[in-house]
């Protein structure tokens, strides 16, 4: 098996400033190919312990792939430690000049004199263009390992990944077979799942399965190594066969998607629209909803009726029903379902009422209560009443994943 | 100086379906107290990588902060492992036994079977209390070196780091003075502010500069290693005044806070509402207003006017208008602005327009192409237009930024 590790170099990793999504990313994309990594090491900005990270990784693994470090500004130290770690100097790239010359005069902004030095580059190197930003890509290769190191903006390095580096690496991997199977499900707790599954060691004879917590629910990973393929497929459909029978009504796609994608593909699908009417999400729902690209084809508006009046003058609900029942309440839940699906002529109306936190909860009515509604053409607004405890964004996620869950119930019959 | 390094644990870190976010949190709060981490290693669910992890860690660091793999289902191994690394063997605690029982009582659902198991630990370690979860933390000592074994769900962890890690570990760390002083920019690229800031080397006398890029903007953080506290200081002042001369209109924060926080704290202490209509950002600007704990105080009310019927049943957006200039112009930003600002009645009005892509772009109105626009009670609407080139999340975080960039530049004499 292709061994392969991500060095991620940047201060900003080790003091927590930037999350370091784009290892997340590479390893997500290697795995689409068939390959794992299998270490990942945050190294500041520092000389010394790039120079440990590239020796443990070399020692280790054939492929290495480094990002971070070098971008224009004096705190990028990556190209000086890469001329030192493979013995050599910088060499003046003059296509590499003009190429970056060009992209600050289509941009149309004059070119600071620091990006000039960004046509240095390493000799001995392999260039990959960057067309995206002024930093190119290099390649080493020394024995049997290769090094790839790229930039830390993440489209520049995608763009790298994309077109250069993974499907160089396609040629690279050996002829052992990796195949994998996620299932998403909502609205179980890990432990809870897992004992429902039942005989997971039955199942682990047939492929390793593990459980892995997501903002919308517990994903359910099977993975199977063989060296034949038809076998490996056997496998990996009889593990999820057996999986599946005792956690259907849980499972709502068998691919690794959010909640909201796997809706958006039933409403496109069977030409329903959709409306929102927020309060505790303040938004969230909707952002989610308008991530999908195309999304105006089932998404008509959303209101976020974060005040009294908000609800009162655009969803219409009454005034005596916030009074009696207060905002955080079934009634004031359903009625601006209703209100957000009359005014948008939309099927689905979808609306949350609650208290996120960290402020504003009381004996009867806690931090972390919210109630859902959903209302549509065929029936009366069913809804929902959940009670979760936890900060604020948590509870605003697990607040729009509960509405969520109730518009796939209510959709149920559309699915398939 | 306090050598700590991070061990994340977990396959779904590798293979890129979990962002590890907890190391990112963990460094920043470290970085807060004054602790730097010097190495962060992400290694799988893998017996022989987490012993090759720790290994390495102890070589190198005094204290090491492991996450993960610490949960009750069977693809978690961590304790096995730390059995094996300190030789030791698990024994049941009735203490936590007795207290995971009292959990699942207290939130009225049936205990599952592999609960029970969780009570048990490793023996000769320090145990550290989960008040939210069943799996509790594990201090080692030896030699000089600690390590701390915590679960990976992200508010488990983050409860023991708080209550009990983080107060420990600021008794072990040296007398060096580490001070730092971030300053938050908007609206200049890193290379343009790079060159504005001058003679970098005089300012580098002074203190550690370095450039962040952050989704609202450039952070420069300047950091100050020293053994005097009063000379470290007024070190920081020296160089944070000498940066901030030259790109003090960019600058809209002496802390690393997003810029809707900076702008809740100007609305809250001058008494102003806002409330806002989007297009092409679809609640992400309401998102992260009421991300903001208290955000009832200067958040009125959202309108995701996605489409063009929402735009004029709710903002009052002339239908000629949206007509002759199209969805998206300057017109029907400045109309939406002042539509939201009118039946919200709220000081500000701000609102969006645009083309997030992938699809709906046109050689006149591209992907990428923005409108924002921002209404209050003195003057005329304003309104900017931008070109942003990126992918529809990128878009729609820049085409927000963008918006809430120009609340800043309408609220900037309420700043002072």
């Amino acid at each position: 098996m292709l061994r392969v590790e991500i060095i991620s170099i940047g201060d900003e990793l080790l003091i927590g400033h930037t999350v370091n999504t784009n290892a997340a990313w590479m390893g997500e994309q290697l795995f689409k190919s068939g390959i794992q990594v299998s270490w990942i090491s945050d190294v500041g900005d520092e000389a010394g312990a790039i120079r440990t990270a590239l020796e443990r990784a070399e020692e280790r693994a054939e492929v290495v792939l480094v990002t971070g470090g070098l971008g224009p500004t004096h705190d990028d130290i990556t190209r000086e430690v890469v001329c030192d770690y493979f013995a050599t100097g910088l060499r003046l790239d003059h296509d590499l000049l003009l190429e970056i010359e060009r992209l600050f005069s289509r941009r149309g902004i004059p070119m600071a004199r620091i990006n000039e030095n960004q046509a240095m580059v390493p000799g001995g190197a392999r260039l990959i263009t960057n067309h995206h930003g002024t930093a190119p890509g290099y390649v080493f290769e020394r024995g049997n390992r290769r090094f790839y190191f790229m930039p830390g903006v993440p489209f520049e390095m995608k763009a790298m990944m994309t077109g250069v580096i993974l499907p160089e690496l396609a040629l690279l991997k050996s002829d052992q077979v990796i195949l994998h199977q996620m299932l998403s499900t909502i609205g179980i707790a890990e432990s809870a799942l897992f004992e429902k599954i039942g005989d997971i060691q039955a199942i682990e004879a047939l492929a390793h399965v593990a459980f892995l917590p997501a903002p919308s629910g517990i994903r359910i990973r099977l993975t199977v190594y063989d060296h034949d393929d038809a076998r490996a497929r056997e496998r990996l459909r009889q593990a999820t066969a057996l999986i599946r029978q005792n956690i259907e009504p849980y499972v709502y796609a068998d691919r690794d998607i959010p909640l909201e994608e796997a809706l958006a593909e039933c409403l496109v699908r069977a030409q329903k629209s959709i409306a929102v009417a927020e309060s505790c999400t303040g938004g969230l729902i909707a952002h989610k909803f308008t991530n999908i690209p195309g999304s105006s084809r089932f998404f008509e508006r959303g209101v976020v009726a974060y005040s009294n009046a908000a609800k009162q003058e655009i969803l219409g609900v009454a005034e005596a029903l916030i009074a009696e029942h207060g905002a955080v309440s079934a009634a004031v839940a359903q009625a601006m379902a209703q209100g957000i699906r009359r005014i948008a002529r939309s099927d689905f109306g979808l609306a949350t009422t609650g208290i996120a936190g960290p402020d504003g909860g009381s004996a009867e009515k806690p931090v972390g209560l919210v109630y859902v509604a959903c209302a549509d053409a065929r029936r009366c607004v069913v809804h929902e009443r959940h009670l979760f405890a936890n900060e604020r964004l948590v509870n605003k996620e697990r607040f729009a994943y509960a509405a969520l869950n109730l518009l796939r119930k209510q959709m149920q019959d559309l699915v398939d």
